[in-house]
């Protein structure tokens, strides 16, 4: 069950083809480790064939989600975004107010 | 330039690959016609091999993306969105705090 009310990062993102390797391994592991922060409520991701990625984490609050962006091994990690794993990417930080969900059932 | 705070819809979905079909028409039918609308900022959407997507959609103010959510044609697309297209499917309507980006130069 999700509180009332909670943040969520976007981060959108073009990998460049060209970039530095590990990426994937380094990609798994935020996961993991982003999962073992205080605050931390889910995260969801996905990447098509062209490179083009969104991945979104939500967070109980602004002190958790900064936390994580302070984070050692993750600052590594965003070093190597900047570094060539990714062309380009945008972060927006948002306050979730409304959720809705459904399940198809043949 | 984005104005100083805006809305965002997060739908995140999972395709049903038994479900009807025209899915591929209407998605770039709905992203043209939410373009269309008042108080529409963009749109980003990713779909992965497995038929997990993300969609996010940004509007200028709760109103318009109410607005969005009204309207005829976009209903019918909600409509058989739930009659089959997808096997779920949550949304997320979220207020957008901070932003920023990032482009990598060689």
């Amino acid at each position: 069950m999700m509180p009332k009310s909670y943040y969520a990062v976007i981060f959108s993102s073009q990998r460049n083809p060209t970039g530095p390797g590990q990426y994937d391994e380094a990609a798994t592991r935020m996961i993991e480790l982003a999962a073992q922060q205080p605050g931390f409520l889910g995260v969801e991701s996905v990447r098509d064939q062209s490179g083009k990625g969104i991945t979104i984490s939500y967070w109980e609050n602004l002190e958790a989600m900064e936390a994580w962006k302070k984070n050692g091994e993750h600052r590594l990690a965003q070093k190597m975004g900047r570094s060539g794993w990714y062309s380009s990417f945008t972060t927006k930080v948002c306050k979730v107010e409304r959720e809705f969900g459904f399940t198809y059932e043949e």
